[in-house]
């Protein structure tokens, strides 16, 4: 480290976390003694489950703090070697590393002060090869979406941005097969196969940010995944280079291919800790040729499951979103974005979606299904619209919460995976476990996935609120063997909550193949995996 | 191993293996140098690929045979522990272990003495261990309906069946998910949940035998895949014990769950190389209320294909197979099986079945389908069956293709993934290569999977006709980045041309991975990967 280098400060050891972690890892006590926990199933009862800190943070008790693990810092001699090989595009202005610091929701912050921006696989190759000799620690990026702290730097991990690897690298119209690089961003993706007649398979509200690269990393689902599956199944080949440079492709355009094991499902999913995916192939579906939305009214979430129920047989192979929201979601639309209830006040709403081939029995098969939802009082009151704007002002309802979340204060967010009969019962609880405490505590999400998006708010941080949050909502997932993160991943928030839904047997392995593929460590540390697996 | 034990021979030192392969391991030699060819993107030629042999093989330059690795053998003792812990479920009877020891096509034959029925996972778990210790190789085998000699032994490992783990363990109708054992016969789970209102999220030719853990272990494919996805979306979860009798517990029954690795995807299509998988949760759709199957006849594969695209287009969210045979296919059912074309003569038949919840929309989509398929002279003839025999008998004309060939000789039996346009000129081009030699050269298969079951028959074994076949069809496929096995697996017959559709890098890593897992190679040794990683 070179003395005096403008922007490059020495010595960082904890790292700046605006929201404060009530905890690091979670262990079970049983007998005295320390076990980590699984599935929880064979517990007596919760109250077996206490927290412990984290092995690495027991000569510092406090809360919210991670210590920097002992990776080389940044020299002179680097920044040299990556501006040779990217000029230009090796970034050190501490204003334009700002926003590549800091997560969307603003709930996280690292000190990186290197912002690498390559174009090709091949420089993605030279400067892991040269990270990883040098112990230099790498922060993956993509469009800096993510909700759990995975994709910004904790410390001072060099920041490897996808966003100039934007390129489109092929698409067969016969086999809907698009293959690009992972910084594509998804609605520049979805407008360029919807040009062609095809749709990308996955929609998320941050689509006109997120790379196609790091919702592959993070196996993002959205609003199409009950329809179309997720990328396990739609992602068919990906390009991904390792800790060490080396580059594996396994970028392959076949619908099928069982030769060997499929590496590629190690790397979706796993939030940049075990390669750099740097483009992949994915199946695009047709676009269908008539699209309509329902936004309807049901007064109990039990009617809202019958509405699921009977929505599924009668509109079958045309459903193509079922999503909900709750009357306090719907408070906040209208509080702070202005949004107008579109029907009459109801304590739950839903959005239907249907996609298909012909609109006309598309259109038989919705009116049908509403006709019987109505009469037999299942729904209250409801709208349809066809044509595009009103399509998209429906969708806003649905998409557009997060976004009135962050004008109502702070936001605790979870993402959680349940039985679909449980998963308003989680919000119904946690807003009673909280009273008072929580200014708003709100329900919507997934209802065909079984994925509820729990939001508590509060004016501001809020310690003693988190504390009464975790590992409350975890416990309680736990209970009903659900998952405590169906979609977001663990990232830098989660990563010690694992064990309330994996096995210690699968978090060990977990751990065996991050040293496999990573035996530095360099690769996004500080994400997914628990810290007493290090 | 105690002397004179009844049925246990000793030193077996190679396998009886009925198909003799020409070759075991394939390089490429470039510049003098031998280098592992990945997807031979890179080559200037063809020309530049040739054989070498396996280096455990280079004592033994013979071709068809495999050395036993140094795996001790059953002893008395080891008996004793068996009968003990499976009671009754300990097999040593030769003539039971006839049928376990060679594979239903009869082109590869072990030598186990001992086959063992479990009825739980405790039991597997406590086997595994005790083999693991023993360093005893194991053979999981589920209804042993395998294509590549991957389902039995190759020496004289103990068979560990699965048979009598097929208890379904739940069924929730509102999310679809079964949770069932291993061993359960996919048909039984079919008519299990028929009478629930779901099906099966696959279907094969095999039903009736094979079992739903062996379709997880080799990643089975199937005629449904084209509209419901793969296992690797479908599997939710999945319990699989370890060689080391531990059991990983990742069975859950949620749609989305992003907490960690996916480590269940090691599991599917590792064919019981990485753990014994003892049960699974998989997603069923629901029953469709309608089913047609429409049976045509083209006069070219170019019309197949656009016979294909407007399919695809009007059918749309309705379609659920479209699958291909030849004429030479047709001709093999005739002579064997006495079914009759149930149409006029045609180069190509196509097998187009939908799947949808309004019988009145379903066929008006598909007779406008037809129509215009028809006027357009896409389609030379065809018929439609809706009720269930008649849609039996047609479908019996693609499904029952590989009992004819049985009937044909002796099969070489390849399947093969390509880009969808590519598919055919693979039959038309080695029906060219192989000239006379060939009795038949048939092509049939999957259209929507761009998978194409590629047949040659002979009267009789014929290593001079396998030399002509081998290596030219992987050498083909490999040029057009297709996979050598799109869903067959590897298993004994196809690990060593592995290269042909994976890059040196991935291999290592698999390597690596069987290492971690199973680092005595206790697990269905000889299968899946190549000699080369030994």
């Amino acid at each position: 480290m070179a003395a005096g280098l403008p922007g490059v400060r020495l010595g960082l050891s904890t790292v700046r976390w605006l929201q404060s972690q009530s905890s690091s890892h979670l262990a079970v006590i049983a007998g005295g003694f320390p076990v980590m926990p699984g599935i929880i199933s064979g517990l007596a009862s919760r109250k077996q489950i206490r927290l412990i800190h984290v092995a690495g943070d027991r000569s510092d008790p406090a809360h919210g703090t991670v210590q920097r693990l002992p990776f080389a810092t940044i020299s002179q001699q680097d920044l040299e070697f990556f501006k040779q090989l990217l000029p230009g595009r090796t970034i050190t202005d501490p204003d334009l590393l700002e926003s590549c610091n800091t997560d969307w929701i603003k709930s996280v912050k690292g000190s990186s002060e290197v912002l690498l921006r390559p174009q090709s696989t091949q420089e993605v190759s030279q400067i892991l090869r040269y990270c990883n000799e040098r112990r230099l620690a790498v922060n993956p990026q993509g469009g800096n979406t993510g909700l759990v702290g995975g994709s910004v730097p904790v410390f001072d991990e060099i920041i490897l941005s996808t966003a100039l690897m934007n390129r489109v690298l092929s698409f067969d119209h016969v086999s809907g097969i698009l293959t690009c690089q992972a910084g594509c961003v998804l609605e520049n993706l979805s407008n360029y196969l919807e040009e062609r007649g095809f749709i990308m398979p996955l929609d998320l509200g941050s689509k006109g940010s997120c790379h196609i690269g790091g919702n592959v990393a993070t196996n993002a689902g959205g609003l199409r995944l009950l329809r179309y599956g997720s990328l396990r199944n739609t992602v068919l080949g990906l390009e991904a280079v390792l800790a060490d440079g080396k580059v594996l492709n396994c970028l392959v355009a076949l619908r099928k291919d069982n030769t060997g094991y499929d590496l590629k499902q190690l790397f979706i999913g796993s939030e940049g800790t075990l390669g750099v995916i740097t483009a992949i192939s994915i199946l695009c579906p047709h676009k269908p040729n008539a699209v309509n939305v329902a936004f309807l009214g049901c007064s109990s979430f039990q009617q809202l499951l019958e509405t699921f129920q009977c929505c599924r047989g009668m509109l079958g192979e045309i459903l193509s979103a079922f999503e909900f929201l709750d009357a306090s979601s719907m408070k906040l639309l209208e509080k702070y974005l202005k949004l107008v209830n579109p029907i009459t006040e109801s304590p739950f709403y839903i959005v239907i979606e249907t996609a298909g081939s012909n609109a006309a029995h598309d259109e038989e098969k919705l009116h049908s299904f509403l006709e019987t939802a109505m009469s037999s009082s299942l729904v209250t009151d409801g709208t349809v619209a066809t044509e595009e704007s009103k399509i998209k002002a429906l969708w806003a309802m649905r998409e557009r919460i997060p976004e009135a979340l962050r004008h109502d204060g702070y936001n605790y967010k979870y993402d959680i995976s349940l039985p679909v009969e449980k998963i308003y019962q989680l919000v119904t609880d946690m807003r009673e476990h909280l009273g008072d405490r929580a200014k708003n505590v709100i329900g919507y999400g997934h209802i065909g996935d079984g994925n509820v998006h729990l939001n508590v708010t509060s004016p501001t941080k809020d310690p003693a609120l988190l504390a009464a949050i975790e590992p409350f909502v975890y416990e309680w997932t736990a209970r009903f063997r659900g998952s405590i993160s169906a979609e977001h991943g663990l990232g830098l928030k989660k990563k010690n909550y694992i064990h309330f839904s994996k096995p210690p047997e699968a978090v060990a392995i977990m751990g065996n193949i991050k040293s496999m593929l990573d035996p530095r460590g360099i690769l996004n540390p500080y994400k997914t995996l628990p810290d007493c697996l290090r």
